[in-house]
């Protein structure tokens, strides 16, 4: 896009075009013009931000070919929420392709990173190590270190403190929790620090797949609690890791 | 009813009445005699238990008129979630009654109780104290002896301990909590008691008036949690103070 | 935990180790004080609490790996929620296993017990066996005496007194029903005993899966109802259990 | 309408119009013939229907203008949900107007009619009277002979019994219940009668404003019981009628 | 029971028994009391109500234990909401049975009947009528006489004339409607007559499997509207029975 | 029906029969009326409005029969969310069936038409895409020219730009959306054209199966959005199509 | 922005300033590019469009302070959802202000224009008009011709036969309806025309402030029904403006 | 605390308690512990958190009573949501008090501070601006420089341009939105920064109170959003401010 207008700002200063004709060109350059500012401001960023792809709701052809028009480029692959049948599929193709049944998760293409800083995902209860998982390969996807805590629900507060190393060493935390959703204020409560909140549909009857922990999150005595959607570790993920750089760069 | 029926007997064993007319006579005699029956099998019980009126929803010309009929057989009477305006009303009437302003509660006529055995009755924010009051007043007004521990929230689990000797002697807790409700889960993973939990309708935005605390108990992993409906003070006081006498009494 | 304390304060008394130094080890015992502490003061119930897993988000391979940990402990193994795809596989690796097809209550290495005291567990419909029996098979895993009285719904009332004295006799009252869950009101105006109340998801259209006799439930009329979630006969046996206890022991 | 249409009929006849001219002038009559054939068919049935309008969302000179027009043809008028404040000022116009604030009703110019049939108008608690009243108002406006049995909740089954005449008696029973609603699914059960259940919007905290008796209603086991909106004493009232006076008249 | 109770009034009046020992007889009966009394009450009715069980959350070994002691009786039986599996197994086993597939409802040793009265079954769209048809076959089945005059949707009224003889002659209404359940509305501002209206989960979005017709009925302007659960053509049958025969006897 | 009442006029013109028999004749015509009057006063439009069947409450043999008495008359037929086994019954059957298994619509006998106008179909994600075919297709189907423009969500907006043309040009807009249905207010804030804007139940969580797009585009800021039910792609092509054709017209 | 484009171009077409140093002046106009390219693309539409407030949430000051910038460049202004307190004060500063009680619409240097098009307003009941009032005045200070028919519930059908002329000429009409909102299909089924639904708050219990009409709308069988937010009158008038003159321009 | 056990170590050390009854004195610690450990680790933050009260469910004479507590230890403090009326009466108590009528703020006793780091706070709309500036202000409270955006809904996207040095400056965005609650995921998609967002309770209709932006920005499609409670702007500070001062201190 600036070599466009560049180009066209020579061609003017050249007289090869009039300025009349040339704002006829410049009419609608304007969406062009954000998204690649945007892109020229945080190329820092984006250059380690690999592709990602919501499996979910798409068919197997879909993905396919998306996927191939990443590889294309020699782009690294993260697809989310992927039906295993499909996983299978996609695997037949890319040899290099690696699935994760629990999370969902499907990388292909993944390089070698330099992981930085450090981000704890924690975990309530061994059926939302799903979605901690989720986060944790956005994380480490994305280029932060993080560590996976798990099983430390109301009844196992006890497993906060054997890795309370880890969890005063993290910027940030990412707290995953289904049933009443308890364990973020919790943890906020003892030990202060910043946490990007998971619900996780994990549970049964008025649990309403997850929008208990949800409602109990966003509503907690202790501050310093943010929250995403439910069963959304890769969203969690993404987050902690924009807030993880940000410290480690300053 | 006993009476009734007894005489009614008696008059077919005299042969003053014939069985077949006695057979209509006890035609429609079968829903008094449910209730009395309970009333014969629980006297015990019953005799402690003064009278109830729910307040809310009644003109301060209904509540005045039962409470007639109720003083008139020197009965004791608790008014529940019972308008000021109202309650002043009343107390220039009955010099005896006494009102919280907090609480809502009205009480008249209230008689000296040996009050018997214990229940803990734990509030987690200074706001929620008011349905902590009513369920006291309940278990007092019943008979049950108890103790208000408020203001311990997440941020004030500390207090929890202060009180560890109230908590561990009690024969049931009553633990009130709005915002995320995450207190009776917390009790119950520590001192592993049963507990009536009463969701309250303090917070904002998505608490929902209570409808978020009470899910969350509801959907508590730690075992030992039955709840009430949202801001029903009154129902845990009759709740705890039914097991409170059980347990005393066996 | 104690005799950890123990040694550091020996090690300190006999100056082996500085009172600084010690403080320093001091600094993150917290959690596992509080922990053991609590086990020590409920030793005499936790010794019959055996283990229990919520079978329903676990795949087989989570629950395989639980249930060997507890079983080199030689403990019992209560698994709740359990689909009966993964009930068979376990089946076959443990042939003490016994699975309960309509509770899909799955229990390993039961041991003989002593059971006390007495609940009464009272279900309304034919459908709602499922979770009465699940409430049942826990406070008989737990150690209490208790008896199922089924099909008690608004048109088989007369069903309650045949069982009379099975009710009064009960300590308390697990009440089990579906579709507008009237059943724990009628019981409570009848008898007057504490229930623990469970609403089940059987219904359709507005019954919305329970949530119906939940709100019908909680706004009972009828005084001494506690709510637990949808379908959680686990939770109500338990809960009827420490009460049960409770009353025994005292 | 019947007259316009038989002398466009006899202008056809006599020639005086052009058949094709009287199609262009039945081309939009179907409405008016619509409204007007039914008219005629429940003539029986409408002379006895007096005016009735809906108070609550419309202004004092709104509510004036109609009344107005409906004294001018001396018809008798009915107000529902009629806020006091309105009602004063209705009643310094008209003399004859009546306001009973209990259940916001006005009537004026009401007329003295042979009341028919037999309609029972059960109310659970003292502050479902209103809603109950508002039943009875309805059904004596419109003619059906009807009785208020109230104070009959859960706690005060013996009641029923009292007034087992007049149950029996009734064509049909208007059961008005807030809480948690289960008086229409009792009065099913035992007097196997069709009944329009009435939920109120009494209650608090999970009652939500009377959508817990309304599931309450929807789901009953017992058959017999159909329901109209909340609050909709008038509904119910004019539902128990029709079934009324059909039998009546049959 | 009343046997019972004229055998122990013979007993006391021949002196076989005192008083005081009857009475400890008579101390539980209150209950059976009742429900016989219900029984005899309503004997005309009763005998021609045929045995209904709802087979949805029922296994098959459930429903054939039920079907066969009913058969053992001779009585007829009507089975709702029963899926074609179970229902295909049933068969296999009672040749008299007759499964309807659009309705789930299964019928085993039904009686001839002189169906008496009027019921006009009236349903919204091709995709309404398998609740119509339970509706209409639960009216057969307890001897109402009835028809279903389906596809009356918005863009179908004018079938509604086609069947105006039909509609005019019938005591009540069952309209049956799922999308925006305007239809007993349009019939209601019609015809004025009573109509039972139950709404269908036939729809998509946010229909909400029902809840959207169901509140547009709850909500009618026309009045002469009662509500029935979603899908409810059962109890709509019973319903509308109810009223017609009452009509019918009078 | 207008030759009907011609007819009947000319007798009445011819005095073959009398104004009063005729009369009678009226009595029970006015909804046909109506009906065919609508017909007749659009027959301009209504002759390109070929028939549509709503698939998916429909069994096969609901669907085949409706079909064949649409093609006896030689007429084109859209379903819509046709479950891909029954379409493929119902290829057999017609050969000239086409089915887009996408958008779940089948099209038989469809017939060249001179589309015209322009209608802009715009889709926010891969996912939406089903929704959007479902617009595009009906649009086309009912004779109105339309593009789709897909894949333009907050992450894609400068694909918007590429567009311009056509979303300039277009008559109105059709704007698809699930997750936060940002897509149409962006459009609305952007052009500053009227947008009919489908939310679609792609997302997961708190989507609440495209509830949450719902609400989010009924309460944009940016006016000239109006919004259909969700995943209704059908509703939006006929409204689009509706305002399309006023607009080519006048 | 043009001209400041403009004039950036002329300077380097004269080489007053380089292609370099122009491209950083480039930079950040994206945006203002893009508001100000839609103003010019729109400018015929723009002039008429006069400014509106939204005044429900803003504190008098609030509004008063962007009034007074409006009136600055001689501009219209319209507030909506303006709470009466707050008109009287700005009707004191600004002579010229119009208040409209009903649908608290302000208008203030409202100027003669010249009303293009036509658009029916159509209203259920007598409570509905504030809203219809809402639409009516927005259509007419955006320059659309309108006209208000209002009383058209389903008791009152007829009334759309009156106005029959009024509606046929139409464009586009904004059907305005609280209750179960079954107008709009009621209209789209007769009239077969676009119609731009507005569910209104006026109802009582399950109307649950115009979700139910809301959602009766959303799920009409009868096509042509788009809708906005729950008593947006504004936003229905500004849609059925956009579809009005673009009809008329064509 | 620390000192408290030191001291005891030191008696063990010097002998005079033996280990034994030293462990007596431990047992009980924990809780304490806790909370001590976790305000030494975190010193150098808690210094700067001065004391926080939400004020919207407490009377005023609560808030009274823990203000006077903190102010005597010398504490700046915070009263959120706090009414008017009770504001002024503490003002009239405390001449150092400040309250801010838009935001319902009121602090006491605020100390000069050295605000540090960057954070943007950025509200939609005029009426979104009270929450804005209660984010506003606990950021400067705690201690981190801020700025307040103001009004740049989708309208208004070209103000987002004015200040696209602050955002882009800023270390993290606040971003505050009712109505459709489109604001941050729009900003996350031109800014590609990490957002909390707080939806607002601004709006009306299917806006309920908030609930369409919660539900909005928790299903954006632009990574990098978490969020709070609705209208929770103090939370959002609090989040921001931590996350600011980790990336300032790093």
């Amino acid at each position: 896009m600036k070599q466009k207008i560049l180009k066209l700002l020579e061609d003017v200063y050249q007289n090869n075009i009039s300025p009349e004709d040339a704002l006829e060109e410049f009419k609608f350059l304007p969406f062009q013009n954000i998204i690649h500012t945007k892109i020229d401001t945080h190329r820092s960023i984006r250059t380690e931000l690999p592709e990602v792809i919501f499996g979910k709701n798409k068919s197997f052809e879909e993905i396919r070919s998306i996927i191939e028009n990443f590889l294309k480029k020699d782009e690294q692959v993260l697809v989310t929420k992927l039906q295993k049948y499909k996983a299978e599929k996609i695997k037949k193709i890319y040899n290099s392709a690696k699935y994760y049944p629990k999370s969902k998760v499907l990388i292909i293409n993944e390089k070698e990173k330099n992981l930085i800083g450090d981000v704890a995902v924690i975990s309530a209860g061994t059926s939302d190590i799903s979605v901690a998982e989720e986060a944790y390969l956005t994380l480490k996807f994305f280029g932060s270190k993080s560590e996976i805590i798990s099983d430390v629900g109301i009844a196992g507060l006890h497993r906060l403190l054997e890795y309370k190393d880890s969890i005063y060493r993290a910027n940030i935390i990412v707290a995953v929790a289904g049933m009443e959703g308890a364990l973020p204020s919790v943890i906020a409560g003892i030990f202060g620090k910043p946490i990007v909140a998971v619900p996780t549909s994990v549970g049964y009857g008025t649990n309403f797949n997850g929008v208990t922990p949800l409602l109990s999150m966003l509503n907690s005595c202790a501050p310093g609690i943010a929250v995403v959607n439910i069963d959304n570790g890769f969203g969690a993920g993404v987050y902690a890791h924009l807030i993880n750089i940000a410290i480690c760069r300053n």
